[in-house]
């Protein structure tokens, strides 16, 4: 019975066949690459419950080149080396593809009904922000979950047995006809999740039946969809942030902060063996960092990373460099590329420029909406809480420098003949827009420090004591950090 | 001793700063940036031999933005369900960019000893593909190889459990000490073999010599290299091969082949069950295999590939369109994207359209100088045998239609909205290079028709007559591989 679930009830007055319901979802398909709505369809359910059948009729009138169908299940665990949520993340679809996922995020909650009350709260609140994100980005989103009793499930297990494909049945089929109630109670809590996107329960005992359903489903919703497409111009309604005012950081640094040089030498001497034993300590705990770095123009950025990186195993690190995001990058969710460059356990990457982006420069230069910006603060509390909570530490560095500095650095660029390459006309035409990006920082600064990210803000003007700051940060947080991998 | 080496003796009647070499190798990376040149730089040798101090120093003054350091050792093994080389060709420089390999692709080779003389030729004979293939599109290659005496490996390694960090001892390195002889003989003979690039044997019981030693060769290697390239515009001398002169294949076609509607829903029936079944066997037997489309403009390769799949299972295969290649792409090797998207084990990769595009359209478009793609039948031969060799079914379809044929598809296609969208202007435009195509496609079939992997031509003016031919052939090329696999 499905009393735990809630079961919507089916209005069986009319029924479609199911070569007329694929051949129209086929075109609505094209109707969506024509538009450039992207599109996920997560199929969930019971093992032996049928996904493989529906996802079989739901491809078979699509055009190829853009519907992808995306396994989940697969016996490789390279993925186990990176947050649970990275190989949803680089699977997402690009403007116009529909991705139908064979099992969802929520498989990693679902697969395992002895998880903590604490542990399946956390998940869920991820695949949540998942699911947020890329709605709110305008991805449209359906959620089916194949139902069928225990009895059913056992008879669609022993069918595969009698017909000597017992290569099919795998152990999680066993284990979940083992322990079906207990399952059953996990399963249900899962789906009453309250959550933006509402799961579809199928009844799936009956396969045509089930897969005459969710088509009957997709084409209804996908036609209602695209109306409203043609009409508002967007797919779903995007969460409009309560956004606090940007305090004034940068106004109130002291830019004067500097160093001498003996007693920059003596703690970068410190500081460099300490560097140094950490890289050991880092590859002994399996640690796993990824380290930001904003700041304008010649604020030090590449100098910084070079004098933190001297002394660590350059097998432990990558650095990434972020430019203006490629067309194939453009089609996809702006932290997608982001998600891609993620370090899997045990490694560093180091970003020069990063997500941030998304509020700096696409803010200043229009590539974003104000709506899609001013959204981002959440998105990017939301992605950096999703990597500390996957054990990941995050450490964020601005670095400030005042406008007069800049101008003498740019100066020195043009002089020096091994760093003319660094200058370019851009960074001319940033200058220009000084003003707005000192709020921009002062807004980023004040929305994304967060109590498990906070940026450090770096006085810049005088390299050796910004330098210093940073590396003594990272040595510090580091320490705690492993200290705390250590005690677990 | 270093008798079986072919070590070159060292000049040292001056001796560089490691300081100042290591600035000069920073400038050099910066002029690598400038003129575009990839390069590769591999760090191979002993276990304990000091590979990590060595790229320590060679990434000391570089800009990280473009100086990649790649570590083939990880523990992680999920490469092993892709063809060996895969990790390697997916981790290739773009232009301007060095990538060091911690390893190399001899990696795989020297790690065990007692291979077969024919598996260790097999792997040569590959590797050398992937160094050839890469040095005649202009990537620069460098090999190192570090080599130390069996003492002084001992030492090495007892220093570390000495200094109590027995983790950094691995299972590795007490199975070279304990069979040093049997290894030395074993590299021997691999760094020996003949290769366009020869191995640079570099005595390594003392790191800072070594380190030194690495640095002024690859400085005034590449010194010399960049010189030669701002007056000859090219780093290597590419390989020109010896072209056989197309057949005219496409001519001698019997267009007119047809077949009636009841023989066709008869066979192809038949195949369907057999695909259908064909697709448990793949899974069982973890089949890999890619296939490759090609065909003048509405010759049908959509709906080939449409009919190929529909009894499969959509978890076992994926379509890969292949449309220009955008930014990225085109700073990697033309093959680089293919080898992205390779299958892993068990899975099956469709090609609608793909490397040939290189002999096809960059050909006739002139996106590819004539060097070039006369190069790519050799090169294409080569990479469809290490798929071949690394136990991957490739088939290869080739459909052709008469010019009148496809005129009136081409208005059929106006009339119909459904089909509306899969006419472009391109379209129309390759329409004018018809004769020029048809050159093109012969050569093509001519060159690239491999005894491992030989095109099949298909008569395609009857859309049934060659759904049939292509899903026929498919079934027995695939009841026979799998059958090979049975058997081994």
């Amino acid at each position: 019975m499905l009393t735990e679930f809630n079961k919507t009830e089916f209005d069986y007055s009319y029924k479609r066949r199911i070569s007329d319901l694929t051949q129209e979802f086929g075109s609505l398909q094209r109707e969506i690459k024509a538009l450039d709505i992207p599109v996920i369809i997560m199929i969930e359910g019971w093992e032996a419950s049928g996904k493989g059948y529906i996802i079989s009729n739901l491809v078979r009138e699509v055009d190829h080149n853009h519907t992808v169908v995306c396994e989940f299940i697969e016996e490789d665990h390279s993925y186990r080396k990176m947050p649970f949520l990275w190989r949803y993340w680089t699977q997402t679809p690009a403007k116009g593809d529909i991705y139908i996922y064979d099992r969802s995020p929520y498989y990693n909650v679902m697969e395992d009904y002895s998880l903590s009350e604490e542990k399946i709260n956390q998940y869920i609140k991820h695949i949540r922000t998942f699911e947020d994100q890329l709605a709110d980005s305008g991805v449209l989103i359906f959620k089916f979950f194949l139902e069928i009793s225990h009895e059913h499930q056992k008879e669609n297990v022993n069918r595969y047995i009698d017909k000597g494909k017992e290569v099919l049945v795998s152990q999680r089929d066993l284990d979940q006809i083992e322990n079906h109630g207990k399952y059953r109670v996990h399963f249900s809590k899962i789906l009453n999740f309250p959550s933006r996107i509402s799961w579809q329960i199928i009844p799936a005992e009956k396969r045509r039946k089930a897969a005459r359903e969710i088509l009957t489903r997709l084409v209804d919703q996908l036609s209602q969809a695209i109306n409203d497409f043609k009409y508002t111009g967007q797919i779903n309604q995007s969460r409009i942030p309560e956004l606090e005012d940007g305090r004034k950081i940068i106004e109130g640094l002291d830019m004067s902060k500097s160093i001498s040089k003996e007693e920059y030498s003596r703690r970068m001497a410190k500081a460099r063996k300490e560097l140094s034993s950490l890289s050991y300590e880092f590859f002994l705990r399996k640690g796993t960092a990824v380290v930001v770095f904003e700041g304008v123009d010649a604020a030090g950025k590449g100098g910084a990373i070079k004098s933190l990186v001297r002394e660590l195993d350059p097998r432990l690190y990558r650095v990434n460099p972020t430019s203006a995001p490629n067309q194939i990058e453009k089609a996809h969710h702006y932290l997608w590329r982001f998600w891609k460059k993620l370090p899997r356990r045990g490694k560093m990457a180091i970003f020069d420029r990063s997500w941030y982006g998304r509020v700096l420069v696409e803010r200043l230069e229009n590539f974003a909406d104000k709506d899609e910006w001013e959204r981002s603060y959440d998105e990017i509390n939301e992605f950096e809480k999703v990597l500390t909570d996957s054990g990941i530490l995050v450490l964020k560095y601005f670095i400030n420098i005042d406008k007069d500095e800049q101008l003498s650095r740019f100066h020195a660029r043009i002089q020096v003949p091994d760093k003319n390459y660094k200058l370019t006309s851009e960074d001319w035409r940033n200058r220009k827009k000084w003003d707005e990006y000192r709020l921009a920082y002062d807004d980023m600064l004040t929305r994304t420090s967060s109590s498990y990210v906070p940026w450090l803000v770096v006085e810049g003007n005088d390299k050796g004591y910004s330098r210093l700051k940073i590396i003594e940060d990272f040595i510090e947080k580091s320490k705690q950090y492993l200290q705390r991998r250590e005690n677990e």
